[in-house]
């Protein structure tokens, strides 16, 4: 597995466990065979194809969607779901392998996966989040899901998210989980995730299928709150190739098992659950940016001196989109003025004689530009920085108050190779 | 060199010379050396940088820039200079190998470009157009270009645009030239241009550098008024990898020469000479999509049924752009479910159910997608028409009149090469 720096937050406790770090959640998957194998060695070891998490207890939920108009048929059920239901929620059923996506039979067969679901664990269909992440446009065969629905259900019972976590992957080269332990009213509090990258990922509004689970007691209508705040400065500020899925959806569920008093309304108690939110979701964006496809190195762009936190985040989105920036970080090259044209096409207001830039690893960051214009560096040192499988961008565009982050990768062969061959 | 398609228009006959077809303009073109060789093989061959073309008579002239926040210091003196003379040019000069932006001295550096050539040519600076190409950052040398120009003014009297187009070429593999006779008044009237790619290319108002010369008589502002109008359908419909460039300048000079009447409004003359310009910058377009960096294919995607053409070429645009599309092409995979993908983010108002895609080459086009859902197709067929060099996408939305053609390339190992390590 790629390392990943995971950076520290007072207060918070990172911890295993993913989606079942948090009491009353189970999480399992099995390999079901929604794709047929190329070939049908008797001896082949399949990865999971088909995921499920389960509370104990009928959870308060929340979510948001891709803002692609072409629609996953499983985003329009969830969504119908979640409406019946007043934002409630007992389980997720998820597969990969097949989108479900531009299909007449669609919402049939994601409907179809709610019931198969709710009949096992003793739920209603409506209680049931479902998702799929594959390939656009081809059928859903659903037979390969019914019969491994009972295996699915056993595999509930060990709690494994590593298998959960392993049945939402596609191109993705390792499983993302994080997960935090934190305190409210005197009560330990935890709260997990799981999310798979990595390819069509440029979030608006939610990004790729990510699930979370905590115990902490939030109201739906505050846990959407939250998700809807945390999900524009963590995923939405992601871009590994510009492509917007139609898949995309996050889904937040609280079993309120941790006993603290209720968060219905803002305050310091909503505030210490939404960081805890922030950082687990923060970290799973830097994994996704991390296991981009084809990727070798992470790039985190930050952007300071904005008139506005959002004049921030176009230029610093702008930085991490652009194809020659992310071919130069992949062959180690400073080449800066690439940062200053993705810079200066940012449809953003500032001026660009007052941009300051710097580039570089965590351990030596080196400045390359000065109010727009290039500076002497040591070429060397630069080379040495860029070597890293982290990279830092820094610009100040200003001295205005506003900032922003955003997350990428570099563009590489293995990106090419990836996608020329995806389907077959 | 890569073949192309030239499509025919009745009236317009294509011909040999480039930027030289119109009478009154000679161009040429010499290596001065303005990158430092990696080694110093005195037997090695040099491509040119630095080229010129020279006008007999005082022209009228129009230009467009990039809208990139970060100007080429040439842009900013060119700007200046068509200003001064009020649209009146007698010469272009313009090296590859440094884009002379991001320097504190860079505008001092492109009046002395224009001085040099004045000096040399018996005119005045600002009567010079001035363009650069290449890294950005780093401070341009003026010695070598002074050292080549009376080498480069010699170069003009055997009136080659070959020359002059290889001048300009950064990672363009062939040289970009068409032109077009056609009639006026019973006068024989000629357009021809240059262009280079062929990174960094998804132009706003302009695109890269492109030179265009006619003897067809047209007042500045006619010519301003054409060249903005067609740069909207033409190359403004052109997307390499999504990167706008600093430096992106289109120049059209008029001698007047061919002694039609002098357009001065419009009318049937005005028509009949921007089909020419359209024609000369369209086939520029498609040369310049079919070369971009470590393309294989060109692709052409047409969109038909928008409620108007504005909404048709956010769509075409946005599936020319989609990297995941690109990479299929390159793949030769019939996955149009990355088409509908990049249809349904595209910032348009219509409605996707109404969606229709075929794919193909020019021998045969197969629908894969009716009312936004699949439809059977074979893929024998579709992996045939894919593995042409030449990639057709046909989309329609509905019923209303609005249609756009956009035009880009496949995403290959090549463009990540090549971009990995361009300064070295």
């Amino acid at each position: 597995m790629k390392e990943i720096t995971l950076k520290e937050f007072d207060g918070y406790k990172y911890i295993y466990g993913g989606v079942c770090a948090a009491r009353g959640f189970r999480a399992g998957g099995v390999y079901a065979g929604i794709k047929k194998p190329a070939n049908d060695d008797p001896n082949a070891t399949h990865k999971n194809d088909l995921g499920m998490i389960q509370s104990d207890v009928l959870c308060n939920a929340a979510a948001v969607y891709t803002q692609n108009k072409v629609k996953g048929a499983p985003i329009v059920v969830t969504k119908q779901n979640l409406a019946a239901t007043g934002g409630k929620a007992r389980a997720v059923i998820v597969n990969s392998k097949n989108a479900n996506t531009c299909n007449a039979d669609g919402e049939q067969k994601a409907q179809r996966m709610c019931e198969l679901t709710a009949k096992a664990l003793g739920c209603k269909p409506q209680e049931v989040i479902v998702a799929s992440t594959g390939v656009i446009g081809q059928i859903l065969p659903i037979e390969p899901i019914e019969k491994a629905m009972p295996m699915l259900v056993m595999s509930l019972c060990v709690s494994n998210n590593d298998a959960a976590a392993e049945a939402i992957m596609t191109t993705d080269t390792f499983p993302k989980q994080v997960a935090v332990e934190f305190e409210l009213d005197g009560k330990a509090c935890h709260l997990g995730g799981m999310a798979k990258g990595s390819g069509m990922i440029h979030p608006n509004m939610a990004t790729t299928l990510n699930f979370i689970t905590t115990d902490c007691a939030v109201s739906s209508e505050m846990l959407q709150k939250a998700l809807s705040d945390v999900v524009k400065i963590t995923y939405n500020c992601l871009s590994i190739d510009g492509d917007q899925s139609t898949n995309d959806m996050v889904a937040l569920m609280s079993s309120g098992m941790a006993e603290n008093d209720e968060i219905t309304a803002e305050g310091a108690d909503y505030d210490t659950f939404k960081q805890a939110l922030y950082i687990v979701m923060m970290n799973l964006t830097r994994m996704l940016a991390k296991d981009g496809e084809g990727a070798t190195k992470l790039i985190e762009c930050t952007v300071a001196g904005a008139k506005d936190d959002d004049t921030a985040k176009v230029i610093a989105k702008s930085v991490i989109c652009s194809s020659l920036f992310k071919a130069a970080v992949f062959g180690e090259d400073a080449n800066w003025g690439r940062i200053l044209c993705a810079v200066g096409y940012a449809e953003a207001d500032f001026d660009i004689t007052q941009v300051d830039v710097s580039i570089g690893s965590e351990y030596a960051m080196i400045e390359v530009c000065k109010n727009g214009a290039g500076v002497e560096f040591s070429e060397e040192e630069a080379a040495k920085a860029l070597s890293r499988d982290e990279i830092y961008v820094q610009i100040s565009v200003g001295n205005g108050d506003g900032n922003a982050t955003a997350w990428g990768c570099d563009l590489t062969y293995d990106y090419v190779k990836i996608n020329g061959d995806y389907r077959t």
